[in-house]
């Protein structure tokens, strides 16, 4: 599944619209051409709902958010909703101020996401405002908030994806755990947002949200593993990431793979 | 031409003023440096005026507009007019939704820029506003809109620079043609900004603009097929292609151009 | 002094609020990842008092400014005074434009910095608004601007931390000199923005602001070099800098340390 459906990310090219945050456009755009996909960044409030026209999904991460941008993706998500693609929301410090997390949860509201992939902290501060976050970096494990996933899941009608040392996406009570990934990642701004952009991706080629977040995250990890290995520190991991990713085979994934419940 | 232009470049660092978008900032800031010119980026109402006033070319790129930025690329352009630096502008994604291809005739007719550079999807687009183009990629050959450029070469009075896997440049009935280029520069974001960078870079030290726009190209090309050699995939070949871009001499040059016409 | 608190650094992870330029906020990011702090990108007027209240230091640069966003800065940078952490400002481009030069000089006046790291332009553009400077680049050196550094300092109860060939830190009549580093580091786009954060880093976890600015500056200069010498342009610098800023040794740091007066 994995790989055919990457296979049809890299003939068909799908178009992403990201509404993003400005630390990770320039490498999430990397990303997806690295995958195959073919991204657009556009945020103005004139344009946004005529580029989510364009896309086969609509990626919208709140990292450096602010009320014009809050508007451009409400806006690009209805438009999304309206023509049935994908949407990938990316709820990035959800949980660190009030703005972030009414902001996330406001869009949850308006838009109704397809797939909601964080951290732990950002998925439990999307269930129970309540928590306290630091900073957009995640303070709990995917495990931790288990329980909390699948009910944000059950709740919003939607796939959680929640990234980790072991990431776990759950559609109601379905569940899967992928085990790939290292934590040299973490070291790396926006490998998070990236693996939003590349859900997105796969969003776009496959009807199942479920099934495109665990290829997904899956594919993150393995191309991560990977470039782990051929990296001296986080500045050679970034370029790796992009080369691997760029070029892996079938049998890269075959070996590496750690998924259950797929 | 291209080499003793390249040279000028290196030892006059000019300054060159960049209202471009958040995608490509950090990239087009590098490629601007490596090349030898001193970038600056600043897209503040307040302080544009003052900013092109003491640089030595203009580029504007609508990548990821808003509304104050397009007042901002206005405010710029007109002091570049009135100082007769030259102006490159970029018409990303013209033709993808009506803002840009509406912002982008705006800017033609408020800033008449000395240079556009884009796809042919793009420049058709910019000339007939009827085309469908899909997000910010080219859905067309630079060749199949050779006589559209032609035609807004004559109609703004400009020079009309469209890359592809052959670059044309047309100055009226004037056409040169560049074949250098590798198709792994389409899998990185913001080579064509970067192409319309490094073009702002050659018009500040050459007055002829189709020779600065077609300087800019080859060596956009020449640097991109070294680079590639030296690659593993998009990620390497980012860092490579800086290091070649800085360190080029006149036999890769030489040995590499395909130009015709110039 | 430097190796302790790089520990400390290493241990603690402090969480540095930046709210800086969209040319180096991946740069930056990745630059205090790498050191082992970190970073949060948050501009919005409506978060940015909360965010700073989770921060253990804030970066204030100018680089791309506009005035939604020094609203923000002023904010967050009147929190950082009330909760007594510190504060980095770096005037980016100070002198180019009255814009910049009168923000500068408002951001000093509202909220007091604890340091200010800028080059020779910019220092001398904020003690003395007539100076013109080209760009964002440095046209003066930082032993010309040694006087104006140690009059700035007093003026402004801070310390002055002046970037060049020999970095210059001043706090009263106390000064540093350190001679590490590379010209290379001028051919990279925000090796200056960088020296900021990372002076938010050392901030975060030793209380002499003097010390702390000049730990981060030698440590700057010393990964530069290192990074230079197995670099063959500022593409592969870029990256080499992260995986020695990540990985870097004390007797690296020993071996290499060119610093006065600290």
């Amino acid at each position: 599944m994995l790989w055919e459906d990457l296979q049809r990310i890299r003939s068909e090219a799908p178009l992403i619209h990201n509404i993003t945050n400005y630390v990770v456009m320039n490498t999430t755009a990397n990303a997806l051409l690295a995958i195959g996909a073919s991204p657009v960044m556009a945020h103005a409030v004139e344009e946004v709902e005529e580029m989510t026209g364009l896309a086969r999904a609509l990626v919208i991460n709140i990292g450096t958010l602010s009320a014009p941008w809050v508007k451009a993706m409400i806006k690009a998500g209805k438009e999304a909703r309206r023509r049935k693609i994908p949407i990938v929301l990316d709820p990035v410090g959800c949980g660190a101020t009030k703005f972030r997390t009414y902001t996330a949860q406001k869009l949850m509201q308006e838009i109704r996401p397809t797939i909601i992939r964080g951290n732990a902290s950002e998925i439990r501060a999307l269930l129970c405002s309540s928590s306290g976050t630091k900073g957009v970096d995640s303070s709990h494990t995917s495990d931790e908030v288990f329980e909390e996933a699948c009910e944000l899941s059950k709740a919003a009608g939607c796939v959680v994806s929640v990234s980790g040392a072991v990431d776990i996406i759950v559609d109601g009570d379905t569940v899967a755990r992928i085990s790939n990934g290292h934590p040299m990642m973490a070291k790396v701004t926006g490998m998070g947002c990236t693996a939003s952009a590349i859900t997105g991706a796969f969003a776009a080629v496959n009807s199942s949200s479920f099934k495109a977040a665990a290829s997904a995250m899956a594919l993150m990890g393995i191309v991560g593993e990977i470039a782990v290995e051929r990296s001296a520190g986080p500045g050679s991991f970034q370029l790796n990431f992009l080369d691997i990713l760029f070029s892996i085979q079938k049998s890269d994934i075959d070996q590496r793979i750690k998924m259950q419940g797929v």
